[in-house]
């Protein structure tokens, strides 16, 4: 087919409505999927996404279908309030966090709808708290590298500027790099600081000294708290909440509760800044079958989640056995992931690169990101070819 | 139960880290959804979003529920690309275009999978191309009110100044106010102008007029020309767009294609503008399933859209049925609902206000808005009860 007449992007002089800052952005690379890139089709084993390695059980899959047909009416708009979820979500976060919710003494310190916002994916929530918080001048963010690549991605397409500071050796957030780069700045002054609890792609739950630097920070910095893997880490920050109104914790059912095809993520937070998320959000934001399913996995979570120490301890189990190659260096993990580097290698990234695209060949796919692989604990079997392969490959470097 | 050492955000004191032009914000109030408020639960007709009043067919709601069984992974993060979603829409838009794709002569003048970008409903599109242009004080958007209020919402939540002006009697755009408004800025100039085809809440196909000031417009001005009820019109401008590098259609498959649950809408434009959308949106923006339904109906269109005929028949009954009540003046309507007003009433938005309340408490929800009370078309039945329940009810004014 010839397009002669089609307008031809890569000639094309930039459009000039466009805001010429976006041309040297650089987007987030969705999942490939699949087989794509692929000369030859082959099963392909995804530790690429940090996905859990499990479906839901068919009966849950059915259970949705059926909703899905007899009540859900396709032609209507979902729920714009998504009040019954947020109460599940509430209820769950409370719960999860040891959080006492005494009958006879009340509600005491457990968190409350109002305290919940729930959005397409996290990513959706971080782009609210991002044009809540900072656009049009009011403000900058700070991150902390190597980590979760949204949140400076997010803040650039939205024009705010990104402070980025390393890590120590350990993957903490240098936390003295960090308190100087709030003093510097004068013009647009650091509002949003992102902490991971644990870290993507290095696995790290947040330490004793990076939880003392967040409660002295002051109350006019937002401090975002990614509890992405929290059901893997079980540490929360949640129980600090009600003494820290400037700190908002995201989760998602994405991970451990096997909704990644479904986009559900939330919030936990101060009720005001709830209320923005809220008024900052796109009134329709989730599909009715979403909402629905995100219901179903809460209502089912001692099952869905029983499968956890299994993950964790493969998760154990790789640690030892990638530990075991001396051309790697694997770091402890409190997430469904381990973050490991190439050593006594000329040019580390180079080998990498290859390895990662050796390995997607042979069959299983990781993730290069932030200076290292980021390899997903997947099923006992997959977790099997993922060491076989690497220790196959390490030969050829 | 008591709520002590929660926080309480109707005697906070501002959150100091939140945008403080924001508390001054309106937001969208999303459909209340179902009996809501009221005191005794009654079946509601809910004419009131312009929803198509048909739930796909039961066969067709069973194959989605198998694919989704089992053919979609529910822990899998949703295909990124759109790209089979793409090609389907560009082929049915160059299809209902009456755009030549001759086999022999090559695709002359189809659009191509390139010019289609997907999104969470038009309002992600909507936020991607105000995110896209205007930001960080790039510029400013133009609204000719009463229009669709999303588009003033979400360029407030992002600090985008919106200059609105006025439509004339028959509810064109005032096209000399218009320029007398892109001439008069100087700072923030207008970088994104709004066009509805037809516009909501009031019904009307652009005119002549409008189209030759849109033909004239500068290239460094992007043209929106929101088509979300196109396929009631049977109006468009996708054959323009090939000589307009800065107009970009938004369509959606929530209102004829009686998928609003599944939050699907697209926008067809010049490839750059389209390759900017995609780098601006979530990198996951759409789940799975709802990938999936778009797909599904877009094989199964001619039999969907079926029905429309049935709908713009209703819709000129139910005109002329209205027209017939003097306390109405009724416009002629190109889309899937009408915009009437009140006449010789002393407040007549008071009375407005009035009708929808008890209409409601009769069991049909419409919506006042821009002035005027926006009555989509339902089913044959539900647009009886709508004219006897208004009849009954104009009595008591």
């Amino acid at each position: 087919m010839t397009t002669t007449h089609s307008p031809n992007p890569s000639v094309a002089t930039p459009l000039p409505f466009i805001r010429s800052e976006l041309a040297s952005l650089q987007a987030y690379t969705p999942h490939p999927g699949g087989t794509e890139g692929q000369s030859v089709a082959i099963s392909i084993d995804r530790v690429d996404t940090n996905e859990n390695p499990y479906d839901l059980p068919l009966e849950l899959k059915q259970k949705l279908a059926q909703m899905w047909v007899e009540a859900i009416e396709s032609n209507r708009y979902p729920d714009g309030g998504h009040q019954r979820l947020k109460a599940e979500i509430a209820a769950y976060v409370t719960e999860s966090a040891g959080l006492s919710v005494g009958a006879a003494a009340g509600n005491e310190d457990g968190i409350l709808p109002s305290q919940i916002s729930v959005g397409n994916g996290s990513d959706e929530l971080l782009r609210s708290i991002l044009i809540a918080t900072c656009v049009g001048g009011a403000g900058s963010i700070l991150v902390a590298a190597p980590t979760f690549s949204m949140y400076g991605i997010l803040a650039q397409t939205l024009g705010i500027p990104v402070v980025s500071i390393d890590r120590t050796a350990n993957f903490e957030v240098d936390v003295t790099a960090a308190q100087t780069a709030i003093s510097d700045r004068q013009a647009a002054p650091i509002r949003v600081v992102f902490m991971v609890h644990p870290n993507s792609p290095t696995g790290n739950a947040l330490s004793a000294t990076e939880l003392d630097w967040m409660r002295g920070l002051p109350t006019d910095i937002l401090v975002v708290i990614d509890e992405a893997y929290f059901e893997f880490s079980q540490q929360t920050v949640v129980a600090e909440l009600a003494s820290h109104p400037n700190w908002i914790v995201l989760r998602t059912f994405s991970k451990a509760f096997r909704l990644a095809a479904h986009r559900v993520g939330y919030a936990v937070g101060h009720p005001q800044l709830i209320a923005t998320l809220e008024q900052v959000r796109l009134p329709y934001n989730l599909p009715s079958i979403s909402l629905a399913a995100a219901e179903l996995v809460l209502q089912h979570r001692l099952a869905l989640l029983a499968v956890l120490p299994e993950i964790t301890n493969e998760r154990d189990r790789l640690f030892v056995a990638l530990s075991k190659f001396d051309a790697l260096k694997v770091w402890r993990s409190d997430a469904n992931f381990l973050y490991v580097r190439m050593l006594g290698v000329e040019n580390a990234e180079l080998a990498m690169a290859q390895l990662v695209a050796k390995l997607k060949i042979h069959g299983t796919s990781i993730r290069h990101t932030g200076g290292g692989l980021r390899i997903s604990i997947g099923s006992p079997a997959e977790n099997d070819r993922t060491i076989a392969r690497i220790g196959d490959l390490l030969g050829s470097f």
